[in-house]
């Protein structure tokens, strides 16, 4: 299969396409940590994205373009459990467009009105195969259907988290983001080859939800047969794509990150920053923080937080344990050993 | 007993002496909310104050005044189980001088470990008694020991969070402000007297711990003998003082928030923002909402969030049940029944 790569100027685009209709997030960052840490870590918060995570950004990218060429269909849809259902329903509502949203029955009650609240008509399915069937119905219908990651609109689109920050003069010498389907990881390696001296980029990906990281090494996609359990629930997708692959193959590092390590960092990024921090934004912590260590000078990581939105069950779960008991290890740098 | 009142100015001088220390903290809203109730709330998210809470506002303009006026000791110290602990701990990190903490013991480890971060000597107490007996013999040997709400300067400091969401332009109906020891509810309401045509001001207190109450409404100091039982831990002082009373007898009324609501209050915060919402906090906002559930006109409302340090212990028990599957009732005003 061969798909045309992107230039890094999509991203750019992208940018000029959205930044009207979206909110540019902030950047914090957390002296305590970074006095432990002896390094720095800048934290894009797209908790702060409408719809509460950075998958607005893509989303809207998608549907923009489609209308700019002319190919908007008279309906969009799309099939998610998690942030990309309130993304789709966010960018039709931007349009005034009907907007169909198939989500798994048992999707929190909480996302389900969160998508209505964006004026999309929402249908329950009781399996994902029974959403896809009902999903290709509409496209044969005419309808456009819009994919999680496998995109270049939502690949572009989800860059401009990146882009934003880097506009903003952060100059990191790495770049953290987690990896599910891959969009976010591309969308920030091309985002970064914006830079004349492009920061090296990292993904973190749950250890139990792995398909990325193998795909990695081996440079051919591996496929979970079912969903793989993960609190993480950004990365649970079963597979990259072809068309993610090839960003994602170009990056400098995946790590594979516990389900303790995810736990241990939602918590800390929560207490630290006095955000809401999703356990797949976590993931992205634990690898930026795993970088950190194996440094022997003081290094600068941007670390892109995915998103605000936790289900009540899934707050429930983060703080069953306390982990703020336990202060990270101190890094080589920080203990001045060097 | 007869103490001066201090004048609105005094919340101005206050933010010139600590505007170049400290944070401007954002205002956030939430459609999805406003779109609910009908009515507009504005939040003023005291958590990304430093030390994550509004505290550190009194208690740096204490330190900072103390210096001008030539009365600063060689040694400054405060005794508390919560915020104060920090703000005072900043704020003689700031000014460079020797801080001394008395925490009783029980107090979570992350709290005593945040205080020490900022360079405090750090004093365990068994019990409040014993705290207060070291900390009189420490204002004996000269030392300034910062109270946490019973000093003209600490009010004036915590007054500053208000006036800037006024000096933004917020132009509020009435303002909502939790009520511990009265520091805040005073400083808020002084804000209030700034504008020329002043908001209403209220405060929320926990049902559980409502000497406030009590003594807002019979104008007589009511006082615990033993702190209250109250998941909102920033409202179990015994008692507001004298001082606070002459101000807190002046606002519009109170709302005595039940644990249920302060829980319902503290998810639903935490969802629509995406933000650490403490529990102390989420009784000004079930304040503002039983307020704007009695209007008959669109209302718009400025909630001060104390701030978003939460216990490890606490997170567990927010957590607990699930209140976001539970709408918040709609208004009179969002019925459009008028």
């Amino acid at each position: 299969m061969s798909i045309e790569i992107l230039s890094q100027a999509s991203v750019i685009e992208a940018q000029d396409r959205i930044s009207g209709h979206l909110n540019k997030t902030p950047l914090l960052e957390s002296s305590l940590l970074n006095n432990w840490l002896g390094h720095e870590i800048i934290f894009k918060v797209e908790g702060f994205q409408k719809t509460g995570a950075f998958k607005a950004r893509g989303a809207l990218n998608t549907v923009l373009h489609l209308k700019e060429s002319g190919q908007l269909a008279k309906e969009i849809s799309a099939f998610s459990s998690g942030n990309h259902a309130q993304a789709v329903a966010l960018a039709g509502s931007k349009l005034g467009i009907k907007t169909t949203i198939f989500l798994p029955s048992f999707t929190s009650k909480i996302k389900q009105q969160a998508t209505r609240s964006y004026g999309a008509e929402v249908i329950l399915t009781p399996t994902r195969q029974e959403a896809e069937r009902l999903m290709e119905e509409k496209a044969t219908k005419g309808a456009n259907i819009i994919h999680p990651y496998d995109n270049d609109y939502v690949i572009a689109g989800q860059g401009t988290a990146c882009l934003e920050a880097l506009q903003d003069g952060v100059n990191p010498d790495a770049v953290f983001a987690p990896c599910g389907g891959g969009g976010l990881l591309s969308g920030t390696y091309l985002a970064c080859q914006t830079q004349k001296k492009p920061p090296l980029v990292f993904a973190g990906e749950p250890k139990n939800a792995n398909d990325a990281a193998i795909s990695y090494r081996t440079g051919k996609i591996f496929q979970f047969d079912t969903s793989p359990q993960t609190i993480a629930d950004g990365g649970r997708a079963l597979s990259v794509s072809e068309r993610t692959l090839q960003y994602i193959s170009k990056v400098d590092g995946f790590y594979e990150i516990t389900e303790e390590e995810i736990l241990y960092w939602t918590q800390w990024t929560s207490h630290l920053l006095k955000i809401a921090c999703e356990t797949t934004s976590a993931v992205a912590v634990a690898a930026a923080y795993k970088w950190l260590c194996s440094q022997n000078s003081k290094k600068r990581a941007l670390v892109v937080l995915s998103g605000g939105n936790i289900a009540p069950e899934t707050y429930k779960e983060i703080w069953n344990h306390n982990y703020l008991d336990k202060l990270p290890v101190t890094t080589k740098v920080a203990e001045g050993c060097l």
